[in-house]
């Protein structure tokens, strides 16, 4: 059966998967300050506690609605409503009610699961019985966990797109080519097929060149033209919150030359059905300063690949929001790892719907 | 049975009652050159007659629905439509069709009854026949007719939330003492429990301190910290469409002395079932220049608190817009005041619907 | 039957007809720069080849939606797109996939029919198989073919308003003496009946003044006042998309003097159900220079006067979205020809549909 007789699955045809985790939000971005940020179409209260621990609490508060993220921390750990002064602790149960003594039970809103893992905090958003911190992806996989030496910037973006939509982008990387004519390594990606593995719901899709010399691409890598390398390039794609693109380039002519790596996870977290948040890290082991050398050489580049990449994404969103279901969607090879994507996507909310069907 | 066992009547959940009198306009406003207010949902036209009588449209010309309140007023009492000519006289009749001699019978437009009262015009916006004057609230109740000596100022606000929303604002005076922190009277007011008198859609809540030693509060009211007062706080809410906030400062060691006196009005009117119109007085009878000592006194200060009272309400119908009947609602002891109002409107809806589908 | 008791047919009740010939834009605007318009709520890609041919396409790529005319034309005929790279020939079939060799029969956009006759590209947004290039308004039928000595100034105005509302304008001249009062032809318009003709999908009112002396508004044509002249005015309407005003004066008392004419027809086109573009020519055999007397004498009281006609169309689609199907619609005698033309606009599409049901 051919890739387009298969059923449509258009992004945000299904919604996305909750019981699964997703980057909230950088750890420096929460503070004692309470902040609001929509995901998943809800929205989510974050603030630490005295002692540093980070909170998720829904944001409207159980008597009114009103915003918590609008109140203030009180008493070390608990969030004070700042309508009418209702406190909530850290477990979502109300604590104090200024104009009465007792506490109702059913004052309380709901506590999501937040760990905190390298430089970002994630939420589980789902039902919390099933938050396993096990299932967070592995931050070593991509070697940013234990590598003190690695130099890494961090940068955050909202899309005004499904998520989806981004995922393909990076999944089908034949787009660099044209979208991002004269500003990425044009051509080599495209004409190299990928060898692609599935485990789990890592999708991993692996470019290797033996014997490759080096062009003006690899300059960014702090390499010399003409410099004969193995590289390979490895896109993982953890379903549905993560992708990792990586390229690391091998000496054989110098054994004693370390091989120069850089890993970009860029995490995508659905903010609505419409837009989504992209948190992006890029990381790297040369150069010499420990986060110039990285956006020196590579920051704007990349800013300006993004800006087209979101360009791209928000244009096809509008199409959808124009055409829905008649939306033109016609399949190429390339699309190999984006229809994978999207049919892990839509079996984890199959497979989420059907759990809620039997259990209470 | 609980507060919280009730069926839940969130604000926005029922229509705004039509068979009452609402605020349209303060009567200055309204003059020979038409203007449009959306009132209930309807866009509809305000003007005078030459002779000063207040007049109430629909503005849509019965021909092609363009805007009256875009025309002009032509022979002392009509509007003339801006797009072909066609005039409409205070009843809502078409007098002249400049194409054509005859004026057809079904060339009109509804007119709304509108009196004017003290500073206001009232409209109602249900069936004509039962407009009944006698249900106007009675401005004397709150000393605003007949008292020359008052000094009153007025201001109008528009608020992008249900009107429920700051009735509840209102009615709930625990919010004092957090949303308008170090700005109103924090502490007395939600420490004392009201007494609450129903009569008909009239709710008063009354608070007294008999003896009581005035603090900085009481310096807005022109009396020095320290005095012995009396003090009365009386809170009338008229479903649906008036609120009336009064604060009597009595000398018991001074018997010659007047009781300082302030009384604030605020008339909710819905503009949409999203927004609403925000007509507030307030009038005192102390200071020494007709408005200036009660604007200079507390004017910045009321402007700020009702900013917050607004932030407040409007944060809240966000919450409605994206949560509807999963809106978190759980009241507390203090908000008996705003659960009698909600009943009452639920009342006034229901009755008004039963009405209707007897009649004709 | 009187005008009022037929069933409704209000602006945007029923859909733009699909199979007849619209505006697309002017010939000018359309170069072999990719550009995107929409039409009857679809988003077409116009371009030209590099043998000068217009070419319309659906502007959204076969593969992932992304707007084509963000992309560029590539190889002197086709349009490449800007995200993959995927090309597309004027007759919307693909002609290449960068990441594979073969392009399936599926790849494809839609091609739509594109004239360009006089200044105007005409484009057929519905079944192509019945294009007939002979239902495109005759343009030497106002003097716009074959007529070298006609000066000619064009401009476009977008309405946010249903194309219906600005032929209505058009069709109902008694709005001159009101909506333009003082800068227009007050009076004469209105109080002489038109002689109305129909053929086919043409609507032509007429009207004659045999025996008349001029007044200001002839000096606009170049005619002094007082000059004794038979005037004809002819206001032709091809529903759906064209409408034609024309004046001639002619001068029965120097028969050597050429009648001054001066036609002005606008083409009406559906942007989306509550927009529409605005097409307009002016053209006239008098006056000096080839555009600027046109202009000089007559464009800033025209561009005026389209601005009230703007405004009114506008505020009533506003009146339409908040009443529906409450929206008032009493008719008079002077709606004569914009009732003709609701009528034919609904037969138009109830034949369309019922061609539809058959066909297949």
């Amino acid at each position: 059966m051919s890739i387009n007789q298969l059923p449509k699955l258009l992004p945000g045809t299904v919604p996305a998967p909750r019981n699964h985790w997703y980057v909230a939000a950088f750890a420096h971005e929460v503070t004692e300050t309470p902040m609001a940020r929509f995901l998943l179409g809800e929205r989510v209260l974050l603030y630490r506690t005295e002692a540093g621990a980070p909170i998720a609490l829904a944001d409207y508060c159980a008597h009114r609605a009103m915003p918590l993220s609008k109140g203030k921390r009180v008493g070390g750990d608990r969030i004070q409503c700042p309508y009418h002064g209702i406190e909530f602790g850290p477990d979502g149960h109300c604590r104090h009610i200024p104009s009465q003594k007792g506490t109702p039970q059913q004052m309380r809103v709901h506590a999501y699961p937040l760990v905190q893992r390298w430089n970002w905090l994630w939420i589980w958003m789902g039902d919390p019985d099933l938050a396993d911190e096990a299932l967070i992806p592995n931050h070593a996989d991509f070697s940013f966990e234990g590598n003190d030496f690695w130099k890494v910037a961090l940068w955050r973006m909202d899309f005004a797109c499904n998520f989806q939509l981004i995922h393909e982008n990076v999944l089908d990387v034949s787009h660099v080519s044209f979208l991002h004519e004269g500003l990425a390594d044009s051509g080599s990606l495209v004409k190299t097929p990928a060898k692609t593995v599935v485990e789990g719901n890592v999708i991993t899709m692996t470019r290797r060149w033996e014997d490759l010399l080096t062009d003006s691409y690899a300059k960014t890598f702090g390499i010399a033209d003409g410099t004969r390398v193995i590289r390979t390039n490895i896109a993982k794609t953890y379903v549905p919150s993560l992708n990792v693109a990586m390229n690391i380039f091998e000496f054989p002519d110098d054994p004693e030359r370390s091989p120069a790596m850089r890993s970009a996870p860029m995490a995508f977290t659905p903010e609505t059905d419409q837009s989504c948040h992209y948190f992006m890290a890029v990381g790297a082991n040369y150069g010499d300063e420990p986060v110039g050398a990285v956006l020196e050489a590579q920051g704007q580049a990349l800013w300006n690949l993004i800006l087209d990449d979101k360009d791209a994404a928000e244009s096809i969103q509008e199409a959808y929001n124009m055409l829905g279901a008649k939306t033109p969607d016609v399949s190429v090879r390339a699309d190999e790892g984006a229809v994978r994507f999207r049919r892990m996507l839509a079996e984890q909310v199959a497979r989420e719907f059907s759990q809620s069907q039997f259990s209470d």
